[in-house]
C-alpha cells in the first residue's frame, strides 16, 4: 500500500517559522490525499543564515529522514537553501524536496524570469550559486535582501512593507515576472504580497508539497 | 468558492490517446481534491506530428479554453509541443500548464540532466528549440526518436521495447539521469520503461496534472 | 532557370505598414536582380500584438506560402514574431525568413550586444523567448517598449523622440551597441534613428530581404 | 552617391583559392549590383593554417583595407580565422565581414545546429574560441577536421569524399543541421556536398559576400 | 610579519592519501616561501565517496580551520568536492581553496576544454553541479569514472592503465585539451599520465597549492 | 635541471609600466624561488588602447618569446588584452600566461562574480569578448572604463579616485564580488583600492606570475 504522508522538516528551531509553514500547506490538504506533517528540527538554530549554519544542519536532517524513512512517503527540506538535499538524495529511496529547488521550477512554469527575495545580504551569494548549480541562470533576474532575519520574520513590523518593496524593484529593474519568497519563514506574506505586485509571488514550501503530493501518488 | 476543477486537453482527435492520459492521471485524483477532466480537441488530427499540425491546433485549443474558463480552475494542454500555452495564458487568468514545461521542471527535481524520448526524427528540432527558449540546455542530455507515431503508439507492438532501448541510450551514451516521455500518447508506458530502465522517467500529463493541483488549491 | 522573385509578406492588414516595408527594401532592388514584392495578408488584423494574433495569422501566412510556392524564390515573413517561421520551413522547400531571426543575427555582425526596441510591453516576454530560443541570450542587451501600437507607428506623432529615447536607453544603460527595430512598421525610422543614436539600427525586413537576395542567387 | 564595390581579400597566397572565391561568387554578381573584386593578400603565406599565420597576415590586411577605404564600399576578409576583423572595425568607417563570422551568422537561420569542417585539427580549438567568442555555443554541434592543408584543397584528389565523410559524422552523430565549410578554399565544392548531404553546407565567402550587398546598399 | 605558512587539510583519514598529496607539493616548496603543511582530518572517513561523507567532514575541517586560523596564512581543503568551501571562506579570513575550484580555473589555462577523471560513478553528478555551479560549463568536455575508490588508489594495480584510458576517451572521444585528476589520492599518477596522454594533466592539489602560495605572498 | 625563470613581458614600451609591474610582482620573489625578469617590449607603442595596437605587438611579442624560450621557464604577457597569448602557445613548449585569463581564472576564485575596471571605453567591447571565449560570461558582472590612457595612469592625479569609484558601481550596481584592474599599469593601485573597496582586487599581473611560478616549479 501507497505511503501518502509527507514530512515537512523545517531545520531551524524557531517554531513559529514551523507554525507559519504549516499553515501555508493547509490548502493542500485534501481529505484522502497525502498528509503533510511538519516538525521542527530541535537541533536546528533559531535561523538558517550563514553558509556554517547551512552545513551544520544537515547530519541531524539526515539522521531524521533516515530514520523516519520507513514510514514515510516523501520528504521536504523547509529552508531555502537546500541543506543536505543531495545527500538525502543519495541515501534514501524515498523522494526528497529541497524548497529552493522546488521554487525555481515551479517559478519557470509563471513567468519569464524569477527574482529572488532573500533576507539577508550573505543569502545572495550562495543562492546565486544554487541558481547556477541548477543551470538557471538564463531565467534568473536578481535576487534582493530585505535585511530581517528569520526570527524576526513573524514580527510583521514592516516586514511586508520590505517584501513588496524588494518585490517592485525585481518587478521594474530587473524584469522579473515571477517573485520567490527566500525563506521558508516568509510564508505568512505570500498572498498579501502577490496582492501587492501583480505577479505571481512563489511560497517555497507550498512550491515543493505541490510536487510532493504528485511523487507519492505517483509512485 | 475555489474551482477546483482541472480541464485535461487532448488536442489530437485520437480517443486512445485519452483514454491513456485518463488513465495514468487515476492516482492523482483524490476524493475532495480538485477534479481531472480528460477531453479530445474534435478538431484536432489524430496525431500532432509536424509544426503545421502544432500551429493548427493552437485556435481551438484557446477557443476551448476561453469558453470553459469561468467553470474551470486549471487547463492542461496535453501535447508534447505545448500548442497556445503562451497565448493562453495571455487570454485567460487562470492558470494553464504546458505538459513539456511542466516535464522538464519536473524533471529538474529527479535527476541530473533529463534525456527526451520522442516520436519521431521531426520532432527533435522543436525539441531542442523549446529547451532553449526555456532556459534549460545546459540540463539537456539528448533527444532519441523511436520512429512510431502517435495513432501507433497504442499498439503495443515493441512500443515499449523501443522507449527502453531509447531510455538505455540516453542514460548510458549521453548521461541522462532521468528520461521524459515525449508524448502524451506514452503515458501507459511509463511504470513499465521506469522498472526497465532504473532511473526515473517523467509522463509529462501527470507533472503537468501534480503542478496544476497545487495551483488550483493555492489560489 | 532560377527563380528570383521574393515575396514579402505582411501579416497584418495595415497598408500603411507594408507601404513603408515596401519603400525600406527600395535600395535592396536591383536591377537584373531578385525582385521584392510586398503583400498584405488580407487575413490579418490590424497590428500583431498579442502572443494570440501571432498564431492567428500563421494559417494564412502558411496557406499563402503553399499555394505561391512554385513561383517565388524565398518568402520573408514580416512581422517581428516570426509567426508561422517554423512550420512553413517545414513544409516548403523554398527559402523562408522570419524578419526576428534575420535581424538578430544581422545585428551579431554589427555591434557587441543587439538591444530590441519594442512596440508594446507585451512583447517583451515573447522576445526574450525568442532570444532564448536561437541560442543567442549571451548578446541579448535588453528590450524596451515604447508604448505605441502597429497602427499609430505611421502617425510620427513622437514615434521618432520614443524610439531614440528608448535606443539611448538600450545604448548607455544596457551597453547595447547595436539596436534592432522590433516591429516591421517602424521601417521608416530607421536612418533618422540611427543618425541620433550613432550605433547601427537595424530594420529586420531589410536584414531578412538581405538574406534571401543571397538565398534566390545561391540556390 | 552610394560606393557599390566590395572587396574581397583572400589573405594566403595561393592564387587558386582566390579563383575559386571568384568563381563562388560569381552568382552574386547582378547587373547594376555592387562588384565583388577578389583579391590576393601578396605578403600572406601559401595557406593559414596556425594562430602564428593568422595574427601575421593582421597588419597587411589592415593596411590594405586603410589604403582603399575611400573607394570601397564594403570588405570581406576571406580567412575562416577572421584575422585582423575587429582591428579592422575599429578602423574603417566601411563595413568589413569576416568570413566565418558571417557563415555562423547565416547558419542560424538555415538549421538547428551548425557543424564546421576544418582542415586541420589544430583548427579546431581556434573555431571553439570563436564560437564562444561570439556567443553562438548553444547552436555548435561540433567540429570535424579533414586533414587536408590549404594548398591540397584544389587537387580535389579525395577532398570531396572527406568533407562529406565529415559532413555525415557532423549530422549524423553530432546532431548537425547545417554544415559550414571552414575554410574559403572550399568553396568549390560546397554544392556537391550539399547534394550529397541532403542538408544546407553554407559557403562562408558567399555568406560573407550576402551581407556586404546588403551593407552596401543599405547605407 | 606575513603568515608564510599553508595547511592543506586531507579529509579523509587515509594517512597514505596524505603523504602522497605530501609528496606532490614537494616541487612547491621553496626555500624563503611559504611552508605547505598537509594533514590528515582523523574525523573523516577512510575515503569520501558519497555526498554524505562530503557533508559529514565540514564540521571537523570548519573547526580545525578555526582553531588554526590565527597562526596559518592560507587553506587548502584536499578533497575533490571542495567540503566546506563556502563555508570556512564565510568564517575565516584567511584565503581558503578548494582543490576542484583551483583545478577548473588552472585547466583553462592549459587547454581548450577540461575533462575530469573521477573514482566512481557516484562521484559524476557531484561534479557536474560543481562545474555548473562555477560557471564553466561552457569549458567542460565530460567525466569518466575509473571505479576504483579511495583507499585502492595507492595499490596502483592497474590504477594507471585506468587513468590513462580514461583520460584518452576524455581526450578523443570528449574533446578535452587538458585532464584533471578528480581526487587528490591520485596525485602521484600524474606525471605519469600526462606523458602517456601527451596532454596536461592538472593534479588539483598542485593547483591549489600554487594560488595558496600567491595569496599568502601577496597578502 | 628545471629553469626557473619567469619572463614578464611589457609589450606597450612605457618605461613606469614595467617598472610598476617590476614593483608589484616583488612579493612574488622568494630566495631560491623562480626569478621573475619584467622586460618592456622596444617595438611597442607607448600604451596598447585600440585593437590595432593589440595586433601590432603580437609579432615582435612572439619572436621574443621565440628567442628566449631556450634559457626561459616561463612566459608572460604582461597586457591585460593578452596579445598573442594563444598563437605563442602554439609555437613554444613553455607554459605561457596572459595576466587577462590568469587574472579572471583567479577572481573565479575570490569572489561571485568579477567586475572588470578598463582604461578606455574602447576596451569594453574588447573585453567581452575575452570573457565570453573563456567561457566565463556567467560569472562577469560587468566592466567600467575610468577614463585614462596607459601613459596617464603614472600620474596619480586622480587615478585612485577613479578607480575606486568604479569599483564601487561595479560592487554596488552590478553585484561584483571581486574586481580586476584591466591594465597593467594599474599595478601601483590595487593595495590601495583594495583597502578602499572591502573587496579582493586583483592586479592581473600578479595573478599571471603565480600561476607561472606553479608551472615551472611542478614541470
Amino acid at each position: 500500500m501507497r505511503q501518502l504522508n509527507i514530512l515537512v522538516i523545517n531545520p531551524n528551531s524557531t517554531e513559529a517559522v514551523t507554525a507559519g509553514i504549516d499553515r501555508a500547506l493547509e490548502p493542500l490538504r485534501i481529505a484522502g490525499g497525502p498528509t503533510l506533517e511538519c516538525i521542527t528540527l530541535k537541533e536546528g538554530p533559531p535561523g538558517i543564515e550563514t553558509q556554517a549554519q547551512v552545513d551544520a544542519v544537515i547530519a541531524p536532517i539526515c539522521a531524521l529522514i533516515e530514520k523516519r524513512q520507513d514510514s514515510v512517503g516523501a520528504f521536504i527540506i523547509a529552508c531555502y537553501s537546500d541543506p543536505g538535499l543531495h545527500r538525502a538524495r543519495e541515501t534514501t529511496s524515498k523522494p526528497v524536496f529541497g524548497i529552493a529547488e522546488s521554487a525555481m521550477v515551479t517559478a519557470l512554469t509563471l513567468g519569464e524570469r524569477f527574482g529572488i527575495i532573500s533576507i539577508l545580504e550573505g543569502s545572495i551569494p550562495r543562492h546565486a550559486r544554487a541558481v547556477r548549480a541548477a543551470g538557471l541562470a538564463e531565467r534568473f533576474a536578481g535576487d534582493i535582501a530585505i535585511g530581517i532575519g528569520v526570527t524576526d520574520l513573524a514580527g510583521d513590523d514592516g516586514v511586508l512593507e520590505r517584501l513588496v518593496s524588494a518585490g517592485r524593484r525585481l518587478k521594474d529593474d530587473h524584469g522579473a515576472g515571477v517573485v520567490i519568497l527566500g525563506c521558508a519563514g516568509m510564508a505568512s506574506y505570500r498572498k498579501r504580497s502577490e496582492n501587492a505586485l501583480r505577479i505571481p509571488v512563489v511560497d517555497p514550501t507550498q512550491a515543493a508539497a505541490t510536487l510532493a503530493i504528485g511523487a507519492v501518488r505517483l509512485r
